[in-house]
């Protein structure tokens, strides 16, 4: 009996690993795509009797291709190993919530969208790309932190000086947030500006400071992380080189010094040698 | 008979490789270029017939200049392994559509403008700079991909939710589409929020969200660029020293290990002698 | 007596250098600014009671914690010697400003917004990273100087031009300063531009002229941080590796030629040698 | 007589490098800026006569101290061999103009403006500056023209197309340019992109190809300018330590491969002294 399911599991890895198969899913995966894509058109009924079918069939290939992969492995449990894999199986399973039920469609719908994320996780250099991104987030930290205290006060400020003013864009300290994001992105933030300068006519010092201060934290930032990935990148080089150049220099410099000492002795020597033969 | 056809194409080869024709052509080319924008401005008809009767004159000018370049191949076809050759002939063959009849004279007026794209093949320096900007397209590829992918799951999420709110904006996906690329753009892009948030008070989330994700990528694609350009810069200057530092520093050290092993040879044989001389 | 005031400051600074007591100081400042958060919102009277003592509470803990710290120093006015202890002292007294006087209310509620720049003097990664900031507002002096220097030639033209035309954006220096800082952040520019070109048709030059020596200059600005910083890192690595690579190998080169001299002697003595043995 | 000719020229070199003097020219500078910017606000007829008055001081002292720096030059005509000696000689004369005539009076003020570009004449890291951001132009050139050549295109294409819709902002191909600079700074963008939509509904392909096109190029114009800078720094900086990394390891090389020569030949030298004297 054992036999048999080991011949199984060696059928499923043959599927998994197929070039074939993998580009038949990710053919699927885009057609996915392009179906909630057209489902936001106005659609006759009669196609989208259609689309509902190729829809539920799309949901079953998928079904069967993680159930695949899921008996390609040795161990059941080995499949959630992988970050990718539950993410997969998160999104295949989540499509299952039925079509039917009219308060269920729209979380039903916009969960179908997120089935193209898949993509990611089949084509490698996106894979690749991802994981890049994902190293950058740590190193923004600290400044995404610093960033965040100067809102947060400023959100404060304009949320207690200009409240009275005009509510809807300064009306508590979340408002004001929102408010101070939009400014951050040059959004009609003069409209934003006069307004608060009828009252306070000095008020623009607080949207330049704020514009000053949120440019230069961003502009420092981004020139941090490209500092950063270029050191990291430089390391990296060196690793990869096995060798590593400041490095070999100095050992040439230490090992040249103890050469000229080397020699030194040797000189001497020949020196004694040929007085020697003269004398 | 033939040597007639070869004096004729020495005849062209000299014009061709002469610097003041290229001069006359780059300044008809100017010339061309000055008169379909002098087109669009309204004009007296005196001055159309003048134009009608100049634009004629650019035409056959060009059609005599590519002639020219033409004969003076050896074969016929080699004048078209050139991509920059078969682009002068397609854009000089598409001004020859005839201006006169009504409704191609847009059509003919719009191939006339690319005529200006002829200055890029002329001036060498254009030409550098147009193969560098071909160079840079491929190493966007997977992130132009992933930036795509953001924008459609957006655009679909957007699409289902906010459709019955503004269906100029939200209508469909392609509509999505544009509205998010506004929004990427920071143009009014609060108007769209706050007519949304009006309805849903939290879609203020997906707005933001977006915003960080697209300047993410975006930061992290610019970052890319440049490092990949300098990588490439680098290895090109150690291919055109045709050394390499790093690898040249390695070839020293290890050098310097063999000839510590000669120098400990010498030197013992060096002792051996000495103390032969005074034994 | 002596002994005993001993005692007390070592308890202090043992409680100073504890963590526990470190986290619950940052969790009081992040308590704090969630307060001042809070009281943008309308509060039921019920809640604005408790706020307030919680309020007071947080002052007196602060109070009792920069007492505690100042207590661990050996000498009193030694406390104030770090530039931070002064900004934390500053910072805990303005707070002590009476909230009940409805006059000064205000200024109190904003002197209570500034507690959370607390966090900075007790996060030391936010420490650093402002001391980074720091370290880069001298290398932009000049370049912000000339910048001004721009913004004050273009503000006093469109003063002298514009004011007849529209005296709300151009009725002196410092408003037109203003409209050119906001047409520097390109908000709604091309309506004050529009404007302007019905009266003098080629005021467009003075807005473009503007936009392009402010981008060119803000550019060049951008990229002589990079380099500065890149600069300025390269060479901390190197005085942290104790070398600096491209010194090293002009040690080694210098080092070499020596050697070529000891060796073409010693070279000479051993053909000497040798012949001899031979004669 | 040629002797009280040299006197007092010696006394005017004696001012010209004093820096007491400079310092004092700098604040005149500053002072007569100050007096452009005063002129933009309503001032009461009392103080405008005594404007008039520090105006014509101000003019009065330029004159006396360029009259000083050209009374210091050996011969007349080396004075206007500096560049920045023409600028400062071309800026003091330029407020002679009359300020009376009411016609030229708007002139005579513009004039005055520029006298605050002189501070970049007398601060030397301002000097620096100017001349950096001087180097950097050229690199830009060709980058430039094809920007123009995309704007071109663009603009003739939007003219030929759109001026039936909105003459406006496409009347002729100078109004189409402008309206594309506005495109590129994503001022309103929307609203131009909507407005043709409407008669052609795949117009927005044009504005989209648009913006990718001039951000693309943009963004290599960038990279290409902090990588052409950062090149030039590298070589500046090899030249100034009078060395070239490169070159030398390149050196210590070829030097190494002498050497194992004439190792080798010492080394057999050494193998038949030993030969010799044991046989």
């Amino acid at each position: 009996m054992t036999t048999t399911v080991t011949d199984w599991r060696d059928h499923f890895i043959a599927i998994r690993s197929n070039k074939i198969f993998e580009m038949v899913v990710i053919s699927i995966i885009i057609f996915s795509a392009l179906l909630v894509g057209a489902s936001t058109y106005n659609i006759s009924p009669n196609w989208l009797g259609v689309m509902t079918v190729l829809d539920i069939s799309v949901t079953i290939f998928f079904l069967i291709e993680i159930s695949i992969r899921m008996a390609a492995e040795r161990r059941f449990l080995n499949f959630f190993k992988s970050g990718w894999n539950i993410f997969d199986f998160l999104i295949v399973t989540a499509s299952l919530i039925p079509i039917d039920e009219s308060e269920m469609v729209l979380l039903a719908r916009l969960l179908r969208i997120f089935r193209i994320l898949r993509l990611i996780s089949f084509i490698p250099e996106l894979r690749i790309l991802m994981n890049a991104l994902a190293t950058a987030i740590p190193r923004m930290g600290y400044v995404v932190l610093l960033m965040f205290i100067i809102f947060y006060i400023y959100a404060a400020v304009g949320s207690f000086l200009f409240e009275s003013i005009n509510s809807v864009l300064w009306g508590d300290l979340s408002i004001s947030l929102l408010t101070l994001f939009r400014i951050a992105t040059f959004e009609d933030w003069t409209d934003v500006m006069y307004e608060t300068m009828e009252v306070y006519p000095f008020s623009w010092i607080y949207y330049l400071t704020f514009i000053f201060l949120t440019a230069f934290v961003f502009l420092n930032m981004m020139i941090g992380i490209v500092l950063d990935t270029m050191q990291s990148e430089h390391e990296k080089f060196n690793r990869e080189e096995g060798i590593g150049e400041a490095g070999e220099v100095h050992w040439i410099k230490e090992n040249s010094i103890q050469m000229n000492e080397r020699m030194e002795r040797m000189e001497a020597m020949l020196i004694q040698v040929t007085k020697q033969k003269k004398g």
